[in-house]
């Protein structure tokens, strides 16, 4: 047994992968080998979960067989548009009730409950979590403004068609493009804590929604998926305030709080992703003729780099691009969800494949030899 | 970065713990220094609870007002009920139904969300949901035969309530510490695979439902929790067929199939929890005046012992346990997570309180250089 503790498993290798790599030094990102930069321009989403669930970019026959089999799988049912207008009823929070009614999805799965052996059965129930999560998601947000759900379409890509569920109407082509290239920066990212905690969920061999409904849980957290949400509220904090975002983060530092967006595991430099979506984030305020956000963003980034040598991770500039194209604040972490499905669906596939169960150890700090004395002489 | 790649995690330190230990070679278990087997005699699992949340073992008046407080919390509300009826009603698998109904009762806990910095909210929501899950697992199993829920009562102890609640009637003596002891047996293992998704989820500085949701799928898999039913129904193809314990288990190896309840990853003996739980389900069989269940069983542990060296863990003789006790056997992995919350929320409680997100790598073993080629060129 090693004996040093590995907290937080920083650079511990839990498993073999051929999902997407990240090279921390040089700040690149690949999924199967193809560079980040290059999908998020070139490739659709959809191309993107063909190639991390099946290996290889598809042919155009491929990708519509493969989308026809998709938007099949859209819509929900009676019980779960139940679950969800329950839900906003009751406020949920939008990631718990994400979390709840993709562990409700598992009653109804074709496919039922647990055969990891079935590769086809898992690579089926991915799809359908895959295609119905941004439906959830749009009829949640609906019922919570007292709107009755739009049903999906089928003739509207992933992107499209979420947001047209979401705002009744479809997207003018940028925001398309600009939502499908997000979609496509945050399908992988090795094994992050969400996706981690699918494959651990997984490694009892347990099933694949069990496994989603981990990392729902575990992306919510403010150091993951919830740090884009708490990004977009500091910008407000700064607005709402005197409108002085480094005296913002000075301040943040100065009481020893973190700065959302900020920050990487295993990046040293600044994340690819962190790029483009600050080239979509600086697009669409140009494009909307206010740059205070970009501006605000930008004056955060240059203070971060110098007082810490910190630099943006993927979250910073996701959220002045969602926020920018109107999505309310509190779904940007379950948009996250909405793309990071295919990555997590595809390491689950891979750990069925080559499972061992995950069970470390914790080095035992308390007392050894308690002698028992029963309550009455306690 | 260590290039050793540690799959399942084995032997790898990933937190400090004052908890449980096991010490593999001697075949003890201790829950902060009490050995199992003074505790499973002498404490109740509200003792038990006391000790993991708090530290030590509580006295007379310390256990009264803990008590107090647990059971005006094991009412749940109409919307909870309401859901635990519609998953009985299409027909969920238990574990499934519990995952999805912990993960709603987030939605109305009076503690709210995330605040991990606040420890008497942490407990507070631990408490409520151990106090409930006894109520949800009782009433998704009365709505699935078409029963209405029993109401908890106050009066009765955690083991007797829930035992009251799942049959209408109060339990006998010998029922009732049974059960008590076998909640005891499992309410704490160290890392085991759902106690540590429940820390994976939490290191994100995510909250303790999604941390518990995380475990409850976790604890689901065969691998895990759900071996404690597949036992049972192993005995039962045996009882169905020829009869004959060895040769099932010989055909299983045969196959390269792994007989549920053996083996562990940090035992190297016979788990201690199967000593007591062997003793229970003998005197159980004693007092029935039958036999089999627990003959069948030791006959598979005497084989499985001369041929391969594997002992029994703690699934293996908490299914005749339950089973002779007429609980149903699809309801074994739940009431393994009735007992084990306490154990989940008492290491999310730790992890909180020295935090680090949980982030291991993969080693990447996929193409690194593909040159993208767009769809209408492929
Ligand atoms: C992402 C993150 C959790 C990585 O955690 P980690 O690998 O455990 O990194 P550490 O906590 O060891 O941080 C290393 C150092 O950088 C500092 N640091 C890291 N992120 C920081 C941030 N966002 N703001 C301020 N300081 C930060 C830490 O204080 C630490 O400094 P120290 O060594 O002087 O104490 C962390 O950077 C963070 O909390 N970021 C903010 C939340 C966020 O944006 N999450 C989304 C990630 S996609
Ligand atoms: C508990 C368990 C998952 C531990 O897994 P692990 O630490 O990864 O152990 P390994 O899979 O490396 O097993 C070690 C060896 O014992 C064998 N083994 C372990 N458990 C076995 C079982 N239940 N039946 C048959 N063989 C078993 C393995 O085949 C392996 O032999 P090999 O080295 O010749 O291949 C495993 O023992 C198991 O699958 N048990 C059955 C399910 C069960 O009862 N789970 C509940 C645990 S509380």
């Amino acid at each position: 047994m090693a004996d040093d503790l590995k907290k937080g498993l920083e650079g511990v290798l839990v498993a073999e992968s051929s999902l997407s790599h990240i090279d921390g030094d040089e700040g690149t990102l690949i999924y199967r080998g193809y560079a980040i930069e290059d999908l998020a321009r070139e490739a659709s989403y959809e191309e993107v979960l063909y190639l991390l669930w099946y290996g290889e970019l598809p042919t155009h026959d491929e990708l519509d067989s493969f989308t026809e089999r998709m938007v099949a799988e859209r819509a929900v049912d009676e019980d779960v548009l139940a679950t969800a207008e329950a839900l906003a009823t009751a406020d949920a929070e939008p990631m718990a009730a994400l979390r709840t009614v993709v562990s409700q999805l598992s009653v109804t799965d074709p496919d039922g409950e647990t055969d990891p052996e079935d590769r086809e059965a898992t690579l089926a129930k991915s799809r359908r979590l895959t295609a119905k999560i941004p439906t959830i998601i749009a009829a949640f947000d609906r019922y919570r403004d007292d709107d009755e759900p739009v049903e999906p379409r089928e003739d509207l890509s992933h992107a499209a068609n979420f947001l047209y569920m979401l705002n009744g109407e479809e997207p003018d082509e940028i925001a398309e493009e600009t939502f499908d290239a997000a979609l496509v920066l945050h399908a992988d990212h090795g094994l992050n804590a969400s996706t981690f905690s699918a494959m651990v969920t997984a490694s009892t061999l347990s099933d694949v929604h069990s496994a989603v409904t981990s990392a729902i849980g575990t992306l919510k957290g403010g150091l993951h998926g919830g740090a884009n949400q708490n990004v977009m509220e500091m910008l407000k904090e700064v607005d709402d305030s005197d409108k002085d975002p480094v005296k913002w983060a000075r301040d943040a530092l100065d009481s020893g709080r973190r700065v959302a967006g900020f920050g990487h595991r295993v990046y040293e430099v600044k994340d690819p992703r962190a790029y483009i979506l600050g080239e979509f984030s600086e697009s669409l305020a140009e494009e909307a003729g206010e740059m205070k956000w970009y501006d605000y963003s930008v004056a955060i980034e240059e203070f971060m780099s110098e007082e810490k040598g910190i630099a943006p991770n993927v979250d910073f500039y996701s959220a002045t691009t969602y926020y920018q194209m109107g999505i309310p604040i509190d779904l940007f972490t379950p948009i996250f969800a909405l793309s990071r499905v295919g990555g997590w669906t595809a390491h689950v596939t891979e750990q069925y494949e080559d499972n061992r169960i995950m069970r470390p150890r914790a080095r035992y700090v308390g007392d050894k030899n308690q002698e028992f004395v029963p309550i009455d002489e306690r």
